[in-house]
């Protein structure tokens, strides 16, 4: 990489993934020359410290970006939608964590382990998946390169980080309100605008993201249709069934994939998982070792563990995946396709 | 049922389970003449109140059995081989909620909402199935029976209360620790008597009992096995992950299932499962109405939501099956095959 230096605008800097932006962005030494730090006008003051220095978050307006070559989007997808155009406009590469533009077919939906070349054709916007699909295609990906994948059916264990710090703190006071024989407050979860809230606390909620009208929630339908165009296979076969837990950060997922080949074995599938760009083979049953989600928290890589084979279909596998959901599953993944559009002078 | 009396023997009955066999016995009005807890020399001399009264709980002693008409097991599946074939012989039906017999041919494995005839067969031990897998197959039930089952993939949600009172201690005494940001002691989970011990507060272990030589863990494999042995189906397939999760009561469990028919609909689903004994359908994804582990606490039903036609195969269907893992999975489900082997005269 060059010695060069962008004006980098982060769009949702107080959140829980705009936090781990930050984060991640000091960790990985991005190349920064002007940061601003962007929010909704109710984060608007806020001070913030990166590397030592102070900022103050300011509200986004479409003058925000003038001059911005690079912005980062994770504020939700409604100011994505108020301001993506508007940084476009002025000249900067919009890199989107929310799922405003994510299927949008001028809209590249990437993984950089997966689909890293789909940069390239990006018209200012570049969308960053759902945190529980990258994880799951990071580990698909090996698969379907060297044998072919037709059908995939995942069930999520997904933490309340996913869902903002005010989901964190509900888990938090719901543990200790249960803990302390008292009754649990159910205010946000398992959605912040839908009509009822349920304790998430040593409970498990079969909903994430509202109800579409085929039953399906939103989460499990992004998790279906962004998989099949991150991978390029719409005739793939997805199925999803995605659940909140009472963990904090850390997205788990129970996979079942069926392989092109009937002759592959447990140790083909583990070698192809293990040669993986950014992922990480824990598979060792007689030792006991497997990821989970406290094991993967803080951690950049996908985990994969319990491989086995499926005891009927010479041709399907089981696995166990694990990520944290705040870094590869939203800012380590964002701010890899930045490295990737300043590498590859994608700008 | 007519006025007849038992005399009753409970061998386990200071445990999770054995607490939740008496309260049932006592709720149900079970017709107990002379009742015995059992337990190991370890809990013995131990009180507990039923019905008012205060009994001593003695060490389980092949003479324990003397008189015993109906002997409930819950106590390990050592205990349950010592001890079960001494009951036998002095003239008591047994009624195992452990592993230690349920794939022996000549014992039936029950759930009576399923496969009540079969304990007409019995040689004097009847099985409880794995609680994971009673829940299971009363949902699977009326949909083999009305339109057949090809396949069964599920993935788990686990309660700690399987892992008996000291799991429900650990989690507890975890969380706190956790919450006031101490270091958490994992000492008993996943599995108590395995070399390596991790978290469950706030995390997901994706290991119930211990690895099996195939990769798989004794519990997948349970609820593959004793599927078919209840269902009748041998050429089922049937495909398990079974994760604990930090939560104290209910299991859950992410179903797909293929029917033998394409023409079914979600409403044919539906309406199976609301027409089936011992299985009540909460689903109403536009209400947010499903079953979750808190709801389904000190319920003895089978609880289903999430009815769903898969997006690609037409004879495919998702759902989300949730029951109280101590009660239909373990205490409940024991005691109405006891109510069985009365009514239909099968001492």
């Amino acid at each position: 990489m060059s010695n060069k230096q962008y004006n980098v605008a982060l769009v949702g800097a107080t959140g829980a993934v705009g936090q781990k932006m930050l984060e991640t962005l000091e960790k990985k030494n991005f190349p920064i020359k002007e940061l601003k730090l962007l929010s909704s006008s109710r984060s608007a003051g806020k001070k913030i410290n990166f590397k030592g220095e102070e900022y103050t978050v300011q509200e986004t307006t479409p003058e925000s970006f003038e001059g911005v070559q690079i912005a980062l989007f994770s504020a939700g997808g409604s100011i994505s939608k108020k301001f993506a155009h508007e940084a476009v406009k002025r000249g900067a590469v919009v890199i989107d964590n929310t799922s405003a533009f994510r299927m949008d077919e001028d809209v590249p939906l990437v993984v950089p382990e997966v689909n890293e070349e789909d940069i390239a054709n990006h018209n200012g916007i570049i969308a960053n998946p759902n945190c529980s699909t990258i994880q799951m295609v990071a580990a698909l990906k090996p698969l379907q390169e060297k044998y072919g994948i037709t059908r995939v059916i995942v069930s999520t264990y997904q933490a309340v980080s996913g869902a903002g710090n005010l989901a964190i703190d509900e888990l938090k006071d719901q543990s200790q309100a249960f803990l302390n024989g008292e009754d649990m407050k159910a205010e946000l979860l398992p959605v912040s605008g839908d009509k009822k809230h349920y304790p998430i606390a040593f409970n498990a909620l079969p909903q994430i993201d509202v109800f579409q009208d085929n039953g399906y929630t939103y989460e499990e339908m992004k998790m279906i249709n962004e998989t099949k165009k991150i991978m390029h296979a719409p005739e793939l076969h997805v199925a999803a069934t995605c659940v909140r837990l009472p963990f904090f950060t850390s997205h788990a997922e129970s996979v079942y994939v069926e392989v092109g080949d009937e002759n592959i074995e447990v140790a083909d599938i583990q070698a192809a998982l293990a040669n993986a760009d950014g992922v990480i083979l824990e598979d060792d049953p007689s030792n006991q070792v497997y990821p989970t989600p406290l094991s993967a928290a803080g951690k950049s890589e996908v985990f994969v563990g319990r491989v086995r084979k499926d005891l009927d279909n010479k041709n399907g596998f089981h696995f166990w995946v694990v990520s944290d959901n705040l870094l590869k599953g939203a800012a380590w993944n964002s701010v890899q396709i930045a490295e990737s559009v300043i590498k590859n002078n994608w700008l």
